[in-house]
Order: structure tokens, then C-alpha cells, then sequence
């Protein structure tokens, strides 16, 4: 079946790339990154596993999944119909409807389903959000997405089809309880973002709420600040609550998310233990959901159904607002506890400078290592090594316009892990960062 | 918790879109259609769908998938795993390995599992493939995407970032037992190939086999000298099998893929009744793979899991490969036929001009009505104020450098209704029909 001729030159195994193809598949940082994290999973299967986003394997939740899934298979029609029709491309009606019910009773947003699309998974909804509203228009230059507060979701980084058009600013950076305490926490600097808004080119504001990859989580009073902002100067606010309120609720602080005509709410089930489901869902004006429709259309005809099919009956009942705090919440910060009190104890004792942002929600720990001589990302190399997985700072610190020499000194760690891997590779971790330090 | 201020106007509902996002979300064709076909279907119950492209419900198929789900949860954590993991965005390991083996036994193809990108289904896959290769590049003005043979499917029409990247040819047109028996086939018009690959602007020719909407298939001797041609021009050949071969084989031809380091393969779960599952496959030479791969980690992180693990034992085992021969080509075989001689009856009572293409495969009738007064997509609006819902040929000619009447005069029916349904229908379409043409 092979049709090549030997007579004739090979053609190019690698045809060459368009700008669009080479800025969304190039060898961006992100990607260099996932493939050397693949590899080493695939090479090394006894690696301490504190670099991906995961979530936990919670019993009682895999329990509820397997239940529901009887209860579709068991309940007529409803199974055959999930894997044979295509939705429309907005998503399920019904999800739609009960979703935008759940708000209402919830926060008493005046939304309806109009207001509700469905995407596969958040990062898509992301993607989408970012391309209709970022970059250069029919009628205006370059147009901006700014970051409130970098860092920021590695996610977004390579999203933008347009290069350049992050913008982001670097947070003010508190110690609540006095710097010996060893914890901080980043705060917008409103200063800086009013002066990028006075810019007049951004179109979007952006930011995730829990921070991945901080855990910080940006306080109702800032947000509010955010919405009115955005407001005056005509731009859109985007949050991505894929870690927080209303569900999975993986949130330790006392806040929720915010509507208004000029903002939009992304949601996710991933972190509810359905990353595999693929669902994300965006609430926004109405004109704003339909072109989100529309682009999945055109992307990716529809959405699968299975994520939605199997949380409905939580979403109508409102079971889905106790998972949080009922199964998921505890859960992760027994975990994140957990991982603090080992880190005290290895990173003092090997005479670390080193500090944790406070713990306020999702599930990593976000370790500022003052002092390093080397930066994180050859840390990252070192640890790899020597079988832990992390995720080195500089991903996170995209869109600013001045080298900052923090980025180097930062990791990422998934504290998610079993307390017997938590253990071994946080001593891993102290004992290089130690070497690798003044 | 409306924020809004009344004494501020109020922001644009409606923000200004990025050019890409008005390409990807405008007012185009497909998106008109599309919420226009939503809104028939959500006021009107009673519609005679033959609009969609939605599998038929094959009941010993939707059995297939139920006892395949209860042996993942009756089956340890196969379950569980499938729900709480983020799969590698090139998709699940094994599934790629079996795949790539399957294809190896089943062609003899030289592929392994860095020649197999899983994605949120063809549509998707076509996105990526179209904008890597499609558009102007850093070094090269705009980079053409050539559809060999127009009509093709409409959902790739919107489908590149840049405007105007699709360039069509018009077939030659053959009436194989004559034009008395109203049976005309679309053949491949390789002087106008040669002279459009000529140009040498080409990045990529691409097609679906079977042809949605047309139901032609490319015979093995086109397909061959597609390949050889693309070959001669340094041009990726991409061949979307959604309906075809070796799944889920609504082909009624003997006809197979082709393999070459630049030829690019669409395989889809969708037909085989898991649209709801969204799993489309590229196989591919491997650095093509790799950058589908990197453009899922950015546009959406992962794909779903669930059609992969579905199938898996499937693809293993090779039993996926009989599910076309003894479920599905019978099942539309015989849905096809009786459409056939229902049309033949009621068109021909009516006195109407008219031709099908040839049935070759893919579950649409392609009615060709010569001598209509009025163009396709009026009859349209005609058919479904009469509660019957087609869809008209102009949106399938797209890329044409110049009109062809031809696109006026066609229909895509889908024929996979029940015989109730298809009789009805069909007597309407002929009563419109009549009363529309000379």
C-alpha cells in the first residue's frame, strides 16, 4: 500500500507550517515541557508524580460517578441517547437550562440558558474566548488581553493565534502574618493594571480564580474592583473558576464569582474527578454564548455529552454545590496541611530561604525559593533526575513586558499526592534546592 | 450581585470581534443554517429530519456499547481511570498502539503509535490539519488548501483562520447506465487538478471518502493518482474515511485507504453510532502527529476518553472491523434502496427533471433537480415551512472560482430515517419541487 517510489526524493515528512499552525503547534516552551514530561513518565513509572494537574482519585466521588453512570444505563433511553445524538453545538439543552436555574438560585444571577454554552473543557472555552476577542480586527490594531496578575495559567500561554498580545502585571506581594512566618500573598496591583487599561487596546482582562499556579485567590473586594474597571474601560472580565466556586468548591476562602453584561464565568467538571469528561462550560452575555457556539461548530461540530449527561440530575437537584464542601474541600486541605508541615520541617532543616504563597485554593503549593543560584528551570532538570516531577516558574510568567527575577525562583507542586510520595520528594526537593543555593 | 451602575452606560453586550474571531464565529453560511435548523427543530416537533448528518439508532450496535460500558464498570478501575485521568493530548497509549497495530494487519501499513493522534473528532482533527498547513506562513504568501472535487462537507468551509484558503475543482460528471437512469456520478477532473496544483501555492489537497454530502466515493485508481499527484507537487494529501473504510464501512464500493508518508487518514467513531463520544483519529507520518498533538495540549489540553475506551477491545481484537459488513452496511443498504424507490416513484409522478448521484456510499441521497425555477436554498425555506427539513446544495460548494448553477440545483437528504418518515418527506419534496421548476 505504500505508493512511494523509490526513484523519486522522499517528500518533506515535515510539511511546513502556516504562522497560525506554527504558533499554536511550534515548539513553544509549553510543549517542550509536556513532551519531556511525557517522556519521563513513560521511561520512569516509579517518578514522584508533584508536576501535573490531576486531580485526586477521591473514593466517594468515583463512587457517586459509577452510580450515576448505573443509573443512565439502567433509566431507558438516556444512555443510547448520550453516545448516539449529537448535541447542539451550544450544548445540551436541558444542561443548559438547569445550569442557568442553579445560578439563579445560587447567586441570583439573571441568566438563562441563552447565557449558558458548553465547551470541551475549559482550556477550550479559553481558547475560544481569547481568539474572538484578542488580536488584530477588521477595524483596530492589535487589540490586548491583559493578566491582571501574573503568574498565570500555563495554559493560556500559546493560546492566542496573534503572538504578543498577553499583556500582564506582576502583583504586589503581601506577608499577612510578617515575612518570618514564611508565607506571602500576591495582590493586583490596581495601579499597574489601570495604567494598562489606560492603554485603550485591551479587550479582555483574564484571570483564574483560584490562581493556578499559586493557589492564591484573588478577594472579593478585588475582584469587584476588577468588574468595574473592566467596565470603564469597555473591556471584558474573564474568570475561570475551573478550581472554585460554586463547584468543585476546592476553594478555602469565603468568596464567589461575579456577573455583570461585561463579564463571563467559566466552569469546569474536571476537577469534580471528571478531567476525562471533557466539560466546560462558559456563562456569558448572550451575544458572547453564541459566538462561542458558533466557534465550536465550526471547530469541532459539538461537545460530547458524556459530562453533562452524568452531572444533570446534580445540577437540577443543587447536589453538586456539596461536593465541595462535603467530599472535595476536606479532602484537599488535609492534603495541602499535610505538605506544609513537611516542607516546615525538610526546608528548615536544610536551611532553605524559602517561602509558600498561602494555601487559599486549588490544589498546589506555590514554593518561592529566595537564593537560588540556579534557575528553577534547571532545578526542574535536577529534580527530574533524581525522579520528582515539578513544574518550574518560568511557565507561569508569560505577557510581561520586564524580565522579573522572581520567575527563576519559583516551583510549582501538586500536593494532591499520597503523604508517602509527598514525603520522599519534598527531601528530594530540599536537598537540591540546598545545593543549588547561596 | 449585578454590578452595573446606572448612571454608566451600559458596556457593549456584544464586544468588537479579533478578525479571527469573526472568521470563526461570524454570520457565515453554516452558522445562519445552523441556528436556523436548531430553531425549526426546537418549534416544530413533527419536523421530517432529513437535514442532519446524525447516525442512525442501530439497536445491535447501542447493545454493543452498553455491554461494553458495564464491562468497564464491572471491570476494576478501567472505569474510574477512563473519568478521572487526562489522557496524553495524542490521545491514550494503548489505544494508539492498538490502532496503529490494527492498521498494520489490517493494510499492511508501516505506522506505530507516533503515527496516531486521537481528537475530539474528525471535525476537529480537519481544524488542526487545515490551519497547520493552510494560510501564509513566515517565509511563503498564502498557502492553498484544494479540494479536488466540489461539492465537499460543509462543516470544513468555515474551518480556516484565514479567508480564502480553499480552492475548489468542479468534477466531470458521468452518467454510468445513461441519463435515462437518472444515476450520474462526480468524477475526479484531473486536468483541473494538475492545472491548479500547477500554481504551486498548494499545501494540501483534501477530501471525504464517501463524500458528505454526495455519497461518491473516489475510486482506488482517483485516490491512487490523488496520491501520486500530491507526491509530484510536494503536497499533504488529507483523505477523511468518517463514513468509510475499514470503519464504520457505510461504503457499498470495495474500496480502501491509502498510506504514504505524506498522506494524511480521518478515521471516526461517530458513524459507528458514538457521535456523543466525539473521537476523531489522524494517522499520519509522525512529525504531523506530533504537531496535531501539541495543537490539542493547546486548544483543549487532552481529548475525551470515553469512545477510546469504548472501542479499545474492539480495535484489539479487529472486531470493530465487522461491525460495517454485518450491522451497519447492511442496515443503510437497505435504508438507501427503499429511499431510492420511493424517490423514483413520487419524482417521477410528479414529472419532475431529476437525477440522484450514485449511492456509494455515507447515508445522504444527493438529488440533483434540473430545471428548478428558484434556487435550492429557497425550496428550502419552501420545505420547511411544509415540515421537512433539508439541506440545500449551496452550502457544499465552497473554494469555486467561479459560480456553477449546478450548486442551485442540488439537495442533501439524509436517508436513514424510518420508511414512514422518508415517504412522507419525499411526496413533499416532489410537490414543492414540481410547483418550483418549469
Amino acid at each position: 500500500m505504500m505508493t512511494q517510489d523509490p526513484d523519486r526524493p522522499p517528500p518533506p515528512v515535515r510539511p511546513s507550517l502556516s504562522a497560525v499552525g506554527a504558533k499554536l503547534a511550534g515548539n513553544s516552551g509549553i510543549r517542550v515541557l509536556m513532551e519531556d514530561l511525557g517522556q519521563a513518565l513513560t521511561t520512569r513509572a516509579d517518578m514522584l508524580m508533584l508536576g501535573g494537574g490531576n486531580p485526586a482519585a477521591v473514593p466517594e466521588v468515583q463512587t457517586l460517578w459509577r452510580r450515576r453512570m448505573r443509573e443512565l444505563l439502567d433509566g431507558g433511553s438516556g444512555f443510547d441517547r448520550m453516545l448516539g445524538n449529537y448535541d447542539p453545538p451550544g450544548g445540551n439543552p436541558a444542561f443548559r437550562e438547569a445550569f442557568a436555574a442553579l445560578l439563579h438560585r445560587s447567586f441570583g444571577w439573571d441568566v438563562q440558558a441563552a447565557n449558558v454554552a458548553v465547551t470541551n473543557g475549559t482550556q477550550t472555552a479559553a481558547f475560544f474566548l481569547f481568539n474572538l476577542l484578542g488580536g488584530r480586527s477588521r477595524t483596530a490594531d492589535r487589540r490586548r488581553l491583559l493578566l491582571p496578575l501574573s503568574p498565570e495559567y500555563v495554559g493560556y500561554a500559546d493560546q492566542v493565534v496573534e503572538a504578543g498580545t498577553f499583556l500582564s502585571c506582576r502583583p504586589l506581594i503581601d506577608w499577612p502574618a510578617g515575612p518570618s512566618a514564611r508565607r506571602f500573598k500576591y495582590c493586583l496591583d490596581f495601579e499597574a493594571i489601570e495604567q494598562a487599561l489606560r492603554r485603550g487596546d485591551v479587550a479582555a482582562m483574564a484571570l483564574s480564580r483560584p490562581t493556578n499556579p499559586s493557589g492564591n485567590v484573588v478577594t472579593q473586594a478585588e475582584l469587584n474592583r476588577l468588574v468595574d474597571l473592566a467596565e470603564r474601560f469597555g473591556a471584558v472580565l474573564i474568570v475561570d473558576n475551573a478550581y472554585g466556586s460554586p463547584f468543585p468548591g476546592i476553594l478555602f476562602e469565603d468568596v464567589h464569582p461575579v456577573f455583570a453584561p461585561h463579564v463571563v464565568n467559566l466552569f469546569s467538571l474536571s476537577k469534580l474527578g471528571l478531567p476525562g469528561a471533557r466539560t466546560g462550560i462558559v456563562v456569558a452575555a448572550a451575544p458572547l454564548v453564541a459566538d462561542v457556539q458558533a466557534m465550536t461548530a465550526v471547530v469541532g461540530l459539538a461537545n460530547g455529552n458524556l459530562g453533562q449527561q452524568l452531572v444533570l440530575p446534580l445540577v437540577e437537584s443543587g447536589e453538586i454545590l456539596d461536593l465541595g464542601p462535603q467530599r472535595l474541600r476536606p479532602f484537599y486541605l488535609q492534603r495541602s496541611r499535610f505538605a506544609q508541615e513537611v516542607m516546615q520541617r525538610e526546608f528548615d532543616a536544610a536551611g532553605l530561604d524559602w517561602a509558600l504563597h498561602v494555601s487559599e485554593g486549588a490544589f498546589f503549593h506555590w514554593l518561592w525559593l529566595r537564593g537560588l543560584r540556579v534557575p528553577a528551570r534547571e532545578l526542574y532538570e535536577r529534580l527530574k533526575r533524581r525522579n520528582v516531577l515539578i513544574v518550574p516558574g518560568e511557565c507561569f510568567f508569560f505577557g510581561l513586558e520586564q524580565d522579573w527575577p522572581h520567575r527563576h525562583e519559583c516551583l510549582r507542586l501538586n500536593y494532591a499526592q499520597e503523604g508517602g510520595v509527598i514525603e520522599q520528594a519534598v527531601r528530594i526537593i530540599a536537598e537540591e534546592a540546598a545545593a543549588a543555593s547561596q
